[in-house]
């Protein structure tokens, strides 16, 4: 996961005002995106998702072509590495003291270059271990589904373990499960999919909805729904989805008091066969 | 309120690496600080509440003299400035990307000092106009109290208003009284004053503590309670405190289908003056 390379409103440096309001308020989105073989990937996917979250914030989003040339700039830079991640952080720019800012400030943009991380190709496989998060998740559907900097809550909820589970999975505050610390959560019941409706907490990832429309393409059940704790220890599979991970099958969800064993099952591989194929990207072989 | 010198770990810059989890995930905390004179106001109270901020998210709290060493380096710099801001955030440091951070890494410490902002000193005798904010604030009890770096609630209530206000109420989910965008509130009924606990959501101001104790001194029934909507409506004086106005009584609470008059009365007043003479600073002066 080392950063290779930065570029900060163009420039190739790494360092950014103290006056930054994403520093100073989480005043900010961001995206996370793969890069195979110098292609970004889902690219316009990720750039609506940060369009829409500028536009809930009343943020300047900066245009696609000066992201897309700045990317282009950051690749050159680092050619021979792949897969590897670009990370876009988009602020509401430098402002004086306190939470008034006046419409016209310029954004801080935040590109950068990142090795693939140390997640094992056997995730893809095998599948992960899995920890039910004491952490709750707040309720705040004015800033659900946008990919906002307030992450305190997945860095708390991160705290919980060390290396023993691959991913946590976290719930709202009157048990409903939404999303995983750093992923989407899906569940298979009766060779249908499930995964939870994020208007009230939760990111919504462009993995999780590159998934849906693979399945209807394919003729398999996928809705968004709530998901109780029931459902989701009733269920048949369970999968995690992100941009940079593609699908990690869940093996075993501890409960603290009790565990889950759910093994890769043939819905959650057939989806990613699908997703291999459709859009000719191996994730099974990032990775070490 | 423009920035005039700043620290960052003990330097005299005013850049920090891009990689810094406060910028990342508002992964860290802050204080702001009243400076009258070259004095701190209220020192103890505020680092007293970074560590309780700190111990919170397991982030190596900076100890209180490397802190003062800093500011007083700070103060020198600045030394003809009266009054003035001073703004610490210690964030849990920089880290490669993602949720995870290891326990043993270096926070960053970045200190600023700016002018005191363009507030009228009028606000002080005369009292504010307040708005009621649609923007609710989400509940989490594991980040309540603490003043932490994830503020993007604070950010859109604050966009609901030009300078028509000086202050906005914040409430919770369920309608229940919470706090200012930038400061406490409290609301005086026959004599008593009661402001709202901070159990699920809000900031314990440094200010809000010194307004009780100074109550209970002074035989002002002063207690930490819920306050409903329909209590504050039925208030007879309402106020709001931080530390860098100290006190700022309402003249009018704009409830947007109709309008509350308040005006600053004699138990505000009275506190006001409680303030003002046991701890010799003269709020009443500072700002235009």
């Amino acid at each position: 996961m080392a950063l290779l390379n930065s570029l900060v409103n163009g420039e190739v440096v790494s360092e950014i005002s103290i006056t930054d309001r994403g520093l100073n308020y989480g005043d900010g989105l961001f995206e996370t995106i793969l890069l195979v073989n110098q292609q970004v990937i889902f690219w316009e996917q990720h750039y609506q998702r940060l369009l829409t979250g500028c536009d809930v914030l009343a943020i300047q989003c900066p245009t696609e072509s000066y992201l897309k040339e700045n990317i282009n700039k950051l690749v050159q830079l680092t050619a021979d590495v792949t897969p590897a991640i670009i990370k876009i952080i988009v602020t509401r720019g430098n402002s004086e003291r306190g939470y008034y800012c006046t419409e016209n400030t310029a954004p801080n943009v935040i590109i950068s270059l990142s090795t693939y991380p140390g997640y094992l190709m056997d995730y893809w496989n095998s599948g992960i271990n899995v920890k039910s998060c004491n952490t709750p998740l707040s309720s705040q559907p004015r800033l659900a589904g946008i990919k906002h900097l307030n992450r305190l809550e997945q860095v708390i909820a991160r705290q919980e373990w060390q290396d023993e589970y691959q991913e946590g999975i976290m719930s709202d505050m009157v048990g409903n499960i939404i999303e995983g610390v750093m992923s989407n959560i899906f569940i298979v019941k009766q060779g249908g999919v499930t995964t939870p409706l994020v208007d009230n907490a939760g990111v919504n990832g462009v993995m999780r909805n590159i998934i849906l429309k693979l399945c209807e393409a394919h003729g398999i059940m996928a809705i968004k729904d709530k998901i109780s704790y029931q459902a989701l220890k009733e269920a048949d599979e369970v999968f995690f989805t992100n941009s940079i991970i593609g699908i990690w099958p869940v093996r075993e969800i501890d409960w603290q008091f009790d565990s889950q064993t759910c093994l890769p099952g043939p819905v959650t591989k057939k989806i990613m066969q699908i997703l291999t194929e459709e859009h000719s990207i191996d994730y099974a072989t990032f990775g070490l």
